[in-house]
């Protein structure tokens, strides 16, 4: 079993017709729908809650948080950010789906400004599997093709990712690292690139399939937090002089 | 020319006897000493300056920061750390040495808690080349042996690195990746680990050699920042329905 | 369910009453005992029967192979070579286990010498493990420690590992990156070192336990083989002049 | 001072008078051209040259060789193909252009079919920096753009990069890996993607200023070949029961 909680900031569905008619549940909604399955339990959060629906008992019991935001990164407390930065060093998953890459969670977790190109201008994508061992691609074929997405473009200001997945070919001549892997701490972390809100990427079977690919994934490894600190030797030393 | 600044804490050297001996004129003295070339050029900046010697200005003029701190990493101001973070992701090279593992910059271009085992036994340490092609071993054996040196042990808490140069063997049973290299936005980085203040250990000349090379491989390459934001297409995108 | 198939070169066993002694069913016997789960299917095969028990069919209905050989990599068929190449790069994961590191199926997926130090003196080996996000140690604690073992040291000539997962310390004062993943075209490999014929090495829990983990984590993904070769376009090119 | 060699299968040029009209002194002579500096020494060999120019005392003095090959791939000589690995193993650099994915000597350093898609369609190059502080793309803007070129298209049938510098974009709708480095032994390794032969493609300065810099990055460092085989212990090792 995998335990997932959905985080959405959940504004742009409140303000925006035209995003309210694509989710009409919210991007968090629309996306607890399709991961839910016999061995996927599904949590949301949003923004707005106290806390912004994240307490630590919340965070213990996460197996894989999903995270979308955009507009209102800032308003995210940093002590709430620091207690998810906490969790994923201890072996908590983190999937971070689109405009999540500005994200004060994964930009602590990076460690560079995951600064990019962008354009809202209906371009096609198409996003090429350049790993085909990767179980985040699993029943993928060659490519996923997104008739419009907004487009982000190279340089990804992000780490050389641990596993390059995906790459994004764009119509107004832009490439992109859409499906990155990274482990930082007990933590396994997953960038996965599309879901612009006024677009309905995350009815598109194969977003999705790569989104339930990643959370099982991510899914912490059984194993203790490893001990640091002072420590004893496990062999003689010789004294010296 | 690749121009050097040397940043050391410079407190052991002040409030320990023994440690004033062995580094009569400080460990960024000692630093400034090796590394100076005819195609290296060093300053040196410590704590206790105002702005902890790092400016803005003198930052501008500085292909490579090298790092030493301990005892008093809480006291550099944060205003300092992001200042030195911003000219790393523009291409400024840093070169963070032995318990600058714990530095606030380390930390923060890490995304990591960067902690480790440690243990000040007198171990002998063994630092194995593991990555026999890279610039920062240049001119050095299959292995730099240190009679006596603080003991750092795995699992150290840092992103798998770009490359890995060197692990450590210790007299006590512990291994340790102490030769590391990352790319930041445009900057590149290394770390190294020796280096306790109360060893003789930067006059060793295998441990001189790799940060004379070190501050050459981490020389910023010719180019201009990248753009990010807003960007115009390239090609014509068609019109969608 | 992972179909298993566990090639051993048995001749140590046949010539060295030490080796019978300790494997009566032969290094693939204890092996396959470990590996037998409701959900891992295993069969065996050996250096001296037809084809070394390497056929065709037996090989499409492999998930993963796993292989031990010693002082008889040369007598390996490079016919029987080619199609287990054939096979990774279709998808058919590979753990290599020890002396294996010198087949001609590793030395071909890898492209290097894979040559490395060794020495047969009851060193005392400890693995450390250094990735603690990767499945393949689940339920490993800190560290592996082996009482009596083959000492391997750097430097092990492979490419640098896609993923390292452990480090091993030798009492002799060797490291060696003992626990490896690759992907080559749609196979994913391990590599692990422990297993030398004279000791009785995979009778170690913590050893049995990565092996296991390893089968697992080498099995293929649910994807069709990439199409390769000359290729229509997928949008209208300009005619150029 | 870099002594590279540059190698080239020269049939094109021989049998097809566009590509004679491009390059006049072949394909080598445009790149010896391009290449030589005050610290760069450039020889020729040629395909139909005996041993196709290439002999153990030449390859001696070699620091990096560049190769371009294409339709004669199988008419080069394994014992030809297999001095070469040697001398990458021990350290002399190899620059892979174009349509040399396919020689055998990439092959066997990758370990992988090195398949990909291509097409000549006169489609449209725009090769995009992911690695700004990569040495290979020194003085290169955000993306080298090429007129009309060969495409190739993902899945590229490599080992991930250790190093991914360069991503292609294709008018026709495809990405590519074109830019990469690999570490094999002692020997650094570039892969360069453009060049096809009907096109004027290495009279384009970007493209120039990527492989000029790649000779001065793959030359090897200076130490000594690492020493394999049986090792006497460093340290003493405690007799066991």
């Amino acid at each position: 079993m995998v335990k997932v909680l959905v985080w959405n900031e959940n504004r742009h569905e409140k303000q925006n017709e035209e995003v309210a008619k694509i989710y009409p549940e919210g991007i968090h909604g629309a996306i607890k729908q399709f991961l839910e399955a016999d061995d996927v339990e599904v949590n949301t959060a949003t923004l707005d809650e106290p806390d912004h629906g994240i307490t630590e008992e919340k965070l213990a019991e996460t197996d894989v948080l999903v995270w979308w935001g955009h507009m209102a990164h800032h308003e995210v407390k940093d002590e709430i950010v620091n207690k998810i930065h906490e969790h994923v060093l201890n072996g908590m998953g983190l999937v971070v789906l689109h405009s999540g890459h500005f994200s004060k969670i994964f930009k602590k977790l990076m460690g560079t400004s995951c600064d990019l190109k962008w354009r809202e201008a209906d371009d096609k994508e198409r996003m090429w599997v350049v790993d085909p061992t990767h179980p985040i691609v699993d029943g993928i074929g060659e490519f996923i093709e997104i008739d419009k997405e907004e487009m982000y473009g190279e340089h990804f200001d992000i780490p050389a990712p641990d596993e390059l997945v995906l790459v994004s070919w764009f119509e107004g001549g832009e490439v992109f690292r859409s499906g990155c892997t990274y482990r930082r701490g007990n933590g396994r972390i997953v960038y996965f690139r599309p879901g612009h809100e006024t677009y309905p990427t995350y009815y598109h079977k194969d977003v999705q399939k790569v989104i339930q690919n990643a959370v099982r994934w991510a899914k912490p490894v059984g194993r203790e937090y490893p001990t640091y600190g002072n420590a004893k030797p496990l062999e003689k030393i010789e004294p010296k002089s």
